[in-house]
């Protein structure tokens, strides 16, 4: 493409007629929004190249249309369509353009980021530390990895990933979690987010299927199965895990972060996984275990995976590296089921054909080579030393007014607040002193969460613990 | 994680007793598949560290193994579990199991990728050339983006894609194409099919929803759609694209691809783009335009994208570089209404988060400093001659019988054969001479399809198409 093909009628000779020309057509097309306000445009030595016309004419076809205000200049930036009175188009009555939309997906704003405070003390959970990261090896593996791709034909790749990260997170999975899989198990997915999403597509049969989650429980899940209209019922949890006498008969997904509760962070008790694996044998029920953060392991070794007692073909297993890594890298898998498996390939094939053959090759490197195993065991003296940090000041300064609950594992821990102390306030008077941390009623769904605190260490300084967890007992009040 | 965390129960001490230990306790994973077949065990060393044991106990405990045959090795590739006779689980009777899917799910097969004839005359669709990609520019920006994200925070990003790439786009449709937009209209996805499918979700109420495709049409398109739960119905294509008239009234999203129609290849008309915005409107219907391959033009300058003509917020754009770049690439983008845009973040939060930034950032590095502009300009200029070349010999060899569909733009032109000739048979016995080629039936959806082939140029060698061609005609008979 020339780098202008915008269209244009120029007189084929005469500068004066082509400067008018030029400048009448660039101005019809801001005025009628074809070239919308903000837009930059071409420099004009681009322009003039493009256009086959002197530079000269270029520059004072943008100087009248600057005099006119039709474009902007911003230092250094270049040259921009100027904001002008009325859009082109006027917004449709959102009512009407709503109407457009299935129901689930009307009246939504876009969605916003977190924030990041400045310099604050961050307990927000799931983030996990990236600054020891070998990024140096990282990098080299991605350019062998884009080397070897620049070699290969170009291809429309397998839905379910590439075979040597296949082969790898199978390893990985079987000898750190005892996850009994090989590598025709695993699918690759964008983040853990995409597998749920997978499983919901696939799992759910809109206005038909009930899905029990935790109460309180990771919300991005429940409202994946939600959009793809299954009734979504939360089941609350206790310090034993998922209650499982309380989930509902008619359930036929069930979605459980056994290992490491989220957010409250307790561990299901064996006898809860055994009932559990009852209930999805009796019932033809599917068990989703996200698995999410159990790299991290801190004492007694880990209780088995769900995946690994199930005899039945009834748990697919769900993990993410984006805890264990980062969440930027983009990389989750699923370990499913022989029955499962067709449908998840053929619902990722739906859903963006495939994923970027380089970032596999590139974590299937880093696995194989050992760098994975070496990143996780020093991330996880360093979480280790933070977790006992964040324990000793909440005994030291909580008085007993926060009470954590049994954890293990991951990167975060939770600790319920007294009835009269209201948690989402406390929060809130943190944040004014540049604490971040949540309070878990933002995780609840069908109940009164428990009153209580979050508090992830992934992020958060060490040498700050003390003081932020000072103050925010002060702030209890 | 240690590299192995494998639960295992070993005494104490005594390197007697805890071979025994470690090799019954291996031998018992193997037999009740916690450990499967094909599985690679750790080395000896690795295992040995990890487990606190000397080397010479691991190796004992797997050369136990071995002469039970639990263990096979395989030259250079370390020790694998051995397959065993039945597997731990006995495969649910698929009947049974498939029950847990949703019906749309069932029955199906893992999906099979096409495999490349290798030395084959490749005249497949939708592949293009990437040999003269400019890799070495590639990786140096990815790393530079690499070296950036090492020294951002971690972060969970935006779903509709980096402020960067979404800008770079704006400016390339803008410029290029006459698309009205600004960088906030942009929404990036994992190439144009995750587009597509978010689409679907938005736009689609199951069992309820029409949805207007061309016939014959992109197969993967229809098939999200489908699999959303809408009702598609397929429309005639003629030498003026879409037959708009055909359009049933109750259709509420109708998919085209006017600049060069696949897989047909011809253009829609001035009169069809009015006609089919004219029924966007009166019917409050959404218009999806996969403009996927428009950067290669051949001639005259291109008809105005619908976008560019659309008054009324009817007309979501949907690009990708899958072709002027190349596949595994895994990026697209779309170009909605106001109305659309919070409705497909959301919908892309859901369906896998976000994209991976190091990728958005390359990219939008990659197009802001011309390095596509320039690539695209010297890849049209490679395809154009293959292009002449296929049309050459199309007209000297076929003899009448092979009748070219209209087509000045893409990486592929279809011709028609006469009814008495089989285009399937033809596209076999091609195959059977080294030659890969694609009858057209293959992309029809409710209609016969026209009797013919379709030639990607993307990926042949100019040098052997017209040998290619004359073999093709001789095939005619």
């Amino acid at each position: 493409m020339h780098p202008f093909e915008f269209p244009l009628d120029l007189p084929a000779r005469g500068s004066r007629q082509r400067l008018h020309a030029l400048h009448a057509q660039l101005r019809a097309a801001i005025l009628d929004g074809r070239l919308k306000s903000g837009l930059r445009l071409p420099a004009t030595r681009e322009l003039a190249l493009a256009l086959g016309l002197s530079r000269n004419t270029v520059v004072a076809a943008y100087e009248r249309l600057f005099s006119e205000g039709y474009l902007e200049a911003r230092r250094g930036a270049g040259n921009f369509v100027a904001t002008l009175g009325a859009p082109r188009v006027p917004p449709p009555d959102s009512g009407s353009a709503d109407r457009r939309l299935a129901a689930p997906w009307r009246g939504l704003a876009v969605p916003m980021q977190a924030a990041m405070v400045p310099g604050a003390c961050d307990f927000r959970l799931g983030i996990p530390d990236q600054r020891a990261f070998p990024f140096d090896v990282w990098r080299r593996l991605s350019m062998r990895a884009w080397r070897t791709a620049a070699r290969l034909p170009p291809m429309y790749d397998a839905p379910q990933g590439r075979p040597a990260l296949r082969e790898a997170i199978a390893r990985h999975v079987a000898f750190a979690r005892a996850v009994a899989c090989g590598p025709d198990d695993v699918i690759v997915t964008q983040g853990a987010q995409q597998a749920f999403d997978l499983l919901a597509r696939v799992l759910v049969t809109p206005g038909r299927t009930v899905v029990a989650v935790e109460d309180p429980g990771y919300p991005p899940v429940r409202e994946a199965f939600a959009a793809a209209g299954a009734s979504v019922v939360g089941v609350p949890v206790d310090d034993e895990g998922l209650v499982v006498e309380r989930l509902p008969a008619q359930a036929r997904v069930v979605y459980v972060t056994p290992s490491h509760q989220f957010p409250l962070g307790v561990a299901m008790s064996p006898p809860r996984r055994a009932a559990l694996l009852d209930f999805a044998r009796a019932h033809g029920a599917t068990v989703i275990e996200d698995d999410y953060d159990s790299e991290f392991r801190y004492g007694q070794r880990p209780l088995e995976a769900l995946q690994t007692l199930d005899r039945a073909g009834s748990v697919c297993y769900v993990g993410t590296f984006s805890k264990c890594l980062f969440p930027s890298l983009r990389l989750g898998y699923a370990v499913a089921p022989a029955w499962l498996q067709p449908a998840l390939a053929h619902a990722r094939r739906l859903a963006d054909g495939f994923g970027d053959p380089v970032a596999q090759e590139t974590l299937a490197a880093f696995i194989a080579e050992g760098h994975l195993a070496r990143h996780v065991r020093r991330m996880r003296r360093l979480y280790a030393q933070r977790r006992e940090r964040l324990l000793e000041a909440l005994h030291r300064h909580s008085d007993g007014r926060m009470d954590v609950w049994p954890s293990g594992a991951g990167l975060h821990l939770a600790a319920r607040l007294p009835r009269d102390i209201d948690a989402g306030g406390v929060a809130a008077r943190a944040a004014q002193q540049g604490i971040q941390l949540e309070a878990l009623d933002g995780y609840a769904l069908d109940r009164p969460g428990p009153n209580g605190l979050a508090f992830g260490y992934g992020r958060v300084e060490e040498g700050g613990i003390e003081e932020a967890v000072r103050r925010i007992a002060r702030l209890l009040g």
